[in-house]
């Protein structure tokens, strides 16, 4: 019997998804990919999971794609060119998937997270490194430019700093990638899921509707000039605010007690 | 007699707007709200007034909306809906009027910034802050996510850091502010005065119209792709060449004297 | 016999191009504007060439532009409107073109970078700078706003850092703008070429078919929304993996051998 390719554990509204392909650097299979795309999924549409930790068992964070499966699909009559269009196209989705999910989603990341496993990283609302973490965009190495990691990176990153790890495939440290913003929180190899599960659990004890509103609204305005945004986040504060457990929230804070929150 | 909610004073070419409820942090109740877009709608009609600097009465900068005033709200038939879209509306207005002032509005910033009052200093086109400033978006933490402050605030720090602040509700000190780009410069609290009106004074020694010129320029550009941006400018240094005190200038420095300017 | 106002030398697969005015700080006249464009224009057509390194000849990398010449064409009928235009606009084709060219352009940047000379920098993929480089966008301190260096700037640093230097026409050094992000690398001034050279020869020692549809897809996904970057940029991949030496590339890595590239 096969191990699974994803764990996933619940607890205290905390789902920690594990990739587990250990010996393959958690390399992103086709297997893995559909395991990931699926266990995240069914977690989108439970209501009981708060935040969501993706990490990886093992060495590693995530090497990116399966390179050797890669190289298989060449065997097809068209030489690959309808398996990888498919293969990013399913790829694509995951990382789309992550910012379109109700809650946080926080990477918990050691060892390295390169080419489609920094994009990991960046497709995550929040990221923590053990301090030993490198990550990289490095596909250029082996002549394959990370152009799908690419649109990640350069969505978390100023510009030349992105143009620079995708053209040179040189690794960053993980206090580098904190300051360039790929990152939030740096912690000891020992104390990494310590430090992430402490973030997880501040963010699971806030009201859950108000995180699932505004974690859609952050990526929705992004992009709206700033009349737009703002005449969208207005109608998203009144949705808000009418939450009975908002006008409890507010209640409590100004008579200086908790909130009795559902 | 009450007190003005609002204090304006100008003084060389730079008006300085206090907000003046000490007693409530700074909140911006519809009052406060109210006159302060009347100050501002009126100096951005004065061409005597180069620079505004916007700052709070008492410990806080400013703590964000007020709370009891928006609970009273819910009184109304409609438990509160149209006056929230209302004060929504009226909030974002002076938000967008900031940058939409011909004059660089500059926040003097001290105590805590929070919530909308985080959302102001990101509003303004530079912000100086005494050192033991505190700064949050912190509606989650009484279950109302600070989406229209996310407004400006994603728009001044890098996606990870903004998400982290909204969804966790710390606060984050001045130091870190400044190295997020929330901020421009940091004093010991009795210096932020002198530091902020050092940087007023600066830009206020500017031409008025190169200035004028270009600050509706900095935000008109900011959206377009490329080549929009680069025929905008365009005719905006074509007209600013135009000025006779740009020609004035130019010559000046080329002669190595002071420009003679109206 | 005048001496040529653009040097351009080729050597193993990078291409250094000096912009050659040095007793005008390479102040960017008519001429050097259209040597420059010339140059740039013919090596984008080059293959051979992988990467193109730009610097300036003597103390300075670039002052902007020829305030001299500038003024001189007031002296036309129209006051200078026409000539302005035009100059504005090869000078914003200079700068479209740098990203636009296949290959990767780094700024070697020494001395002073001020005004359409930041722009320069602004506008390469990447730059190195000598550690007392300065900074500026300085002309609103002759009656000139740097509106178009802003369009480069605003893309490379934080708005309200970005809206700092514009207004107050301040000089930063070389480590903030790295901090920034405006710059990638610094070195000592007597170790800024190989530096440079060094970073240079690492991107021309890539697939350069892989980095030329990288370089391509950076900038044109950078404004997309995110579904239609990854619908573009899966593209993209798929016809970077059906590459004949991308092929090898990926072999090789499996096999733990060197790529035999063309």
């Amino acid at each position: 019997m096969t191990e699974a390719l994803v764990r996933c554990d619940v607890a205290e509204r905390v789902a920690v998804v594990e990739m587990n392909r250990p010996s393959a650097l958690n390399a992103l299979s086709d297997g893995l990919l559909a395991a990931l795309t699926g266990t995240l999924t069914a977690l989108a549409a439970d209501p009981a999971v708060r935040v969501v930790v993706l990490k990886g068992a093992g060495k590693a964070f995530c090497a990116g794609h399966d390179l050797k499966e890669m190289q298989a699909g060449r065997a097809a009559p068209d030489g690959g060119a309808a398996y990888f269009a498919d293969l990013f196209t399913r790829c694509g989705a995951l990382m789309q998937l992550i910012p379109a999910m109700p809650q946080p989603v926080i990477a918990q990341v050691q060892g390295i997270a390169t080419a489609a496993g920094c994009q990991l990283v960046a497709s995550c609302d929040m990221a923590v490194a053990a301090e030993d973490t490198r990550f990289g965009v490095n596909g250029v190495n082996i002549g394959l430019f990370c152009s799908t990691p690419m649109v990640a990176l350069s969505r978390n990153i100023p510009r030349k700093q992105a143009f620079e790890m995708l053209t040179t495939g040189e690794f960053i440290p993980a206090e580098r990638a904190r300051d360039l913003g790929l990152i939030n929180r740096i912690a000891p190899p020992d104390g990494l899921e310590a430090e992430t599960m402490t973030l997880a659990q501040t963010v699971a004890g806030k009201l859950g509707a108000a995180v699932r509103i505004g974690k859609r609204a952050f990526y929705e305005q992004a992009g709206m000039p700033l009349d737009r945004a703002y005449d969208y986040t207005r109608d998203v504060m009144v949705e808000n605010m009418l939450l009975r457990d908002t006008d409890e929230g507010i209640t409590a804070f100004i008579e200086k007690r908790k909130p009795d929150w559902a």
